[in-house]
């Protein structure tokens, strides 16, 4: 049996790998069989990070498991959709005992945490890349889209942001930072917390979802362009962390917040008269306008331009 | 737009990309969607390709395109299911819109051929890998496990054997052949022809199959192992074609068919009372027998153990 093969066997051992909900087949056959209930439909997402430009080539293998599946799981809740099984496609130079069993210690954490079954993949000899797809259900024509927000709809988000782009330079070893700081921001930024059961509660509440990946601003010009409509962001309103705070300061833990990457909280729109259903942990930062673009208003009212606050995704090339 | 935000509407774009059959939603949200009839199941199959290993790291795109689909919708023969949509995510370490035009070209010439639909995907900077994931749907409890096969059941194949480990050194550039000879061997590695339609057939008739990726004898280990039988393979039997016979000699023509990887053409075990019903393009090659491991007979009806041959698969390690 080949070192490779020996891979397989593992990952099929493992905790994570043995089957679960929808799951008909899992590991060692040529395919994995999946159920579906009568009325839902299947959502489908796939996500690679590749070391070196995800991720830095010298991690913890245990941080770098459960942030991958992370990653990919986020698309399941901004799609308001119950998760069932991933694949886990794995190139590796080389295999190191150590190594696959921290990084499938992170896998399987995380497949716990959001209830989640391995159920196949591919490892394969290369340089280091994880491509993980996920599969979830949602009642027919329930999913969160992108595309259905309306002029008059409240703008909101599940959590705070930034805190995923003010740990990058302790990720990479630029800053240090004292431990309650350091901590929370490391965690938010290994261990992201997909929003499942705030995407399941969207369900027919939300006109519009997605997950913060790319940075609020550029994520809510997805959604605005996707919908045909404007969006306008309140600075005031937009969550940051107290961490994020003490770290960076007031005003370069918001433009983290507006711009940094790698979040995984729900962009989401609502009218106005749903709003009192959701949980409190919910934030409004803004409004659906008619017309296109972002915009942002600063606490006196005024539309910040890009070009006076040096940001540089305010408002989507039309 | 940034550049690989640019190759994602590219692929958007494509032509095997506009949906088709059990499509919901594909390209462009958080994810794609799937519907599945009643009675259905899933199937879903990963494999990645990785320069340098799976493939040489300079070839032509448009064959690349086609393999790296064909290979992953094997799978999906190998279960007995029809092909409904593949998601792509592709490792690119620069982004050439020549390369880009032809590996496109590729997936899509292969995707029309397997009636199969670009759903989603992730296209990421780093070192040249391509991982595929495909979906398809198989009525349930129809799928074509590896466990099934009964001691009394004839072993098959779906078609000649040995063609692409015979086009390797033709791909690696080490030798050549004349056209009548080479033409076939690349054919078959570039475009292997997922059996689709063969799997589609054997439901309810094959009681174990899966498609021979690793070689016949190492492959035929797999059903053995998995359904608790010994395989007997009739080395007269095993079917080669006229080109690889050409190019290698019956001798190592037979080498190549026994234990040369690639081959993508279904091996599957049937009662001989379903023999019957297939058609003629199918090769009898074997018998299930008590016992387990793979045994190959020669034309004088003796056994030949590995060591004699110098194969390394013949035998599983119990």
């Amino acid at each position: 049996m080949g070192e490779f093969e020996l891979i397989r066997h593992y990952f099929a051992a493992a905790p994570c790998a043995q089957g679960g909900v929808g799951v008909a087949l899992g590991i060692g056959d040529d395919c994995a069989l999946l159920d579906l209930p009568a009325g839902e439909q299947l959502a489908i997402s796939t996500d690679t990070l590749v070391a070196g430009v995800h991720f830095p080539a010298v991690c913890d293998p245990l941080l770098l498991g459960q942030r991958a599946l992370a990653v990919a799981v986020s698309d399941l809740a901004a799609m308001g959709a119950t998760a069932i099984g991933f694949t886990l496609a794995l190139t590796l130079p080389q295999v190191g005992a150590q190594w696959l069993a921290g990084f499938a210690d992170g896998l399987g954490r995380m497949a716990a945490r959001c209830a989640i079954s391995l159920i196949g993949g591919d490892t394969t000899r290369g340089p280091l890349s994880i491509t993980v797809t996920v599969f979830g259900r949602v009642p027919t024509g329930q999913a969160l889209r992108r595309s259905g927000a309306q002029p008059g709809d409240l703008l909101c988000v599940g959590g705070f942001l930034g805190n995923a782009a003010g740990a990058l330079p302790l990720v990479l070893g630029e800053r240090e930072a004292a431990a309650d700081v350091a901590g929370p921001l490391l965690e938010h930024y290994w261990s992201p917390v997909p929003q499942l059961q705030l995407g399941e509660r969207l369900r027919g509440l939300a006109t519009a979802a997605l997950d913060i990946s790319d940075g609020l601003l550029a994520d809510c010009g997805h959604i605005a362009k996707a919908s045909g409509v404007a969006l306008q962001v309140n600075l005031a309103q937009v969550p940051v962390s107290a961490p994020l705070q003490a770290f960076l300061g007031r005003e370069a833990a918001l433009h983290a917040a507006l711009t940094g990457g790698d979040d995984y909280v729900l962009a989401f729109t609502v009218p106005e008269s749903a709003l009192t259903t959701l949980a409190r942990e919910v934030h409004v930062i803004g409004r659906v306008l008619e017309g296109q673009g972002v915009t942002l208003r600063d606490p006196q009212g005024q539309d910040i331009t890009p070009v006076q606050r040096g940001y540089q995704h305010f408002r989507e090339t039309p």
